[in-house]
């Protein structure tokens, strides 16, 4: 018995973070591989009353199926939460998701042509290089200099149909897109028929300075921004949004109704008790703001400590930037060093990490010495020991 | 501005149903219309108990990050609960989804090439036409007659790449395939190349017997059978899943290799507190058993009283069987009564219903007399009334 698969799979191939996470599993190992929040982190106690009070009084409705769009309220809180001046969200303009990973295979999925150009950062976020993958598009190295991708790319005629940014705090990179990039980016979208992609998993993680105003603030009417609950209250819950353009024309009327359409046949619609205990949380006694600032200096204290710990330890040649956000630190270690290769030398030594190389979207454009390093799994007083523990693999 | 939608859109459209419902939500009506399960038949005092204890017990791990495949106990709950004499289920071949819908659009991802024969059943689940449509198959309708769909559509070489069914009380139609034509079926699968999705949501809805068993049992390696807790325990939870097809050959090898990729881009993961939710009730002193003894016993009523309704009221020309389990009554009105057009006519008179033609995968094929009727949410002190509003729009 054999069966044919659908060509695209032949583009789809397993993560390999993935496979690595499962050797760094091991006990004794230090790890720095992950991309999970602290589990510290979670509000657990105000979670489990939120779900007794939703139970309790909503109970029938949070377990009945529900809309696609998501729940009126949640809807409401995130259009109020990200509107500013100049971005005044329509809350009938936000989508409820399953995490905002199922934003990306929606969007692949609606505006993906075979061979449609598609522009990523390198590095870049592996999750969204594999939501896309399977539309077949033809995804490419987005140029950039020293403060981040060039707005000259999104020109052109047509130019690419999408290009994907990670501005605050990137996942791998670490790195904030500042005030005046954006600016030219915003101007070089609202000139162009690029749409773009503003993932913003950690916008709320900033540890010196609150990031930029996002690029769909900027330019509404050309960015779909997507957001998340997962590192701010609990990534199991599977709870994300997405912010779908604005503006009244027909495309963009039809990119709305699409995405609505893909979101129903993915999954009918996002779990009601998580969207309704989210919102019980976000309305309730639970204080989000309080909660952050602790987040926040829980894991501004582990960046510190790693950071130390980097520049006290590495070996001669390594470069890094301090993250001014997020979860990782990005390292890249002398030329001659393959990471992946030293990575069966790091468990020996009982540390873990991710090597660069899945990161970049092509094979060529690997970094193969570059490094992935999460500073808020370890306790400050372990991440000395498994960055010393680290140090000689990158001789 | 406007965007290139990429081509596939072009086959997305609203489903027409969720319009329909719009129009049936006004007060006062007694509607038919919805799928939705009985909410008063949904366990809450044992899913806020259950919750509670999760949380309490295993509260980070419940909140964090989790593997794509799903919880491993809740995998094998479901290995152990279908496994059978000839079909000993691998709980490695388990994957839970984000409702078993989730598992249509997956299944589409890694099967459906454009162009690619798709065979489902007339009329059939409108959500895995909706489901596979921006795969771009060629659906075409399964050939049938008394009995069921016919074996004989499976041969060729290569024959259809996949056949969709719903063997136990179908939606819309509400039969049950006898076993004379499952033999039948697996005996076909077995010597071909088609692969067979059986979609299961409702087999333990039985009201007179308990179906014959299923397909996958038959021709485990041929055949993925979707499961679901949607209309056993509660669909708000969203969790569903997938028995991926045995064997070791390398394409049943690449098979599951690529529907666990897949599940990971479209999701990452099924969220973690739903699924031990779940599992804390199947394993703890919820009674599955004595749960659906409950829900079987609440239905049949309705059931019953709907079919007495049906033949007390219909007028002459109008057609039915009474289903042997499920929600749904199919009924053909006379040939020249057009039920969507009739629709604004029952909505005036207070009551509403899903027209049929939706169902079908063509318009050519759609049986434009043909209406469905749920039976499980109105009370029976209801159904009759609502029968006989709908009478006088049917003749």
């Amino acid at each position: 018995m054999t069966f044919a698969l659908a060509s695209r799979t032949r583009r789809m191939n397993p993560s390999a973070i993935r496979d690595i996470l499962k050797v760094t599993e091991r006990p004794g190992i230090l790890s720095m591989a992950g991309g999970l929040p602290a589990p510290e982190a979670f509000p657990v106690e105000a979670i489990r009353r939120g779900c007794d009070r939703v139970l309790g009084t909503q109970g029938p409705a949070a377990l009945q199926y529900a809309t696609s769009e998501g729940l009126p309220g949640l809807r409401e809180w995130v259009a109020q939460h990200l509107s500013r001046p100049g971005w005044q969200i329509d809350p009938s303009h936000v989508l409820i998701t399953t995490g905002s990973q199922q934003g990306l295979d929606l969007l692949g999925k609606v505006l993906l042509d075979p061979g449609a150009q598609v522009l990523v950062e390198q590095p870049t976020y592996l999750g969204a290089l594999q939501a896309f993958t399977p539309y077949e598009p033809d995804v490419m190295a987005w140029a950039s200099d020293e403060d981040g991708p060039l707005p000259e790319a999104l020109a052109g005629d047509p130019g690419p149909a999408v290009a994907y940014l990670i501005p605050n705090f990137q996942n791998p990179g670490g790195q904030c897109l500042g005030e005046l990039r954006r600016m030219a980016l915003a101007q070089s979208l609202r000139r162009g028929h690029t749409l773009l992609i503003e993932d913003d998993p950690y916008g709320a993680l900033w540890y010196d300075t609150p990031p930029p105003a996002p690029l769909a603030s900027r330019a509404p009417q050309q960015v779909v921004y997507l957001g998340s609950f997962s590192k701010v209250l609990s990534p199991g819950l599977r709870v994300g949004y997405m912010v779908m353009p604005s503006g009244e024309g027909d495309s963009a009327r039809a990119l709305r109704s699409k995405l609505l359409q893909a979101k129903q046949a993915c999954d009918l619609h996002t779990p009601g008790l998580n969207q309704r205990l989210i919102l019980d949380l976000l309305q309730g006694d639970f204080n989000l703001d309080a909660h952050l600032c602790a987040v926040r200096e829980r894991y501004r204290i582990q960046r510190d400590v790693m950071a130390h710990a980097l520049a006290t330890c590495l070996p001669h040649g390594c470069r890094w930037r301090v993250p001014p956000g997020g979860m990782f630190f990005w390292v890249e270690a002398p030329e001659h060093v393959d990471t992946l290769a030293r990575l069966p030398q790091a468990v020996e030594a009982g540390v873990a990490y991710v090597p660069g190389a899945p990161f970049f979207s092509s094979v060529d454009a690997a970094r193969q010495n570059a490094l992935r390093l999460s500073f808020v799994t370890l306790a400050p007083a372990q991440i000395h020991e498994a960055v010393a523990r680290l140090a000689p693999c990158l001789v």
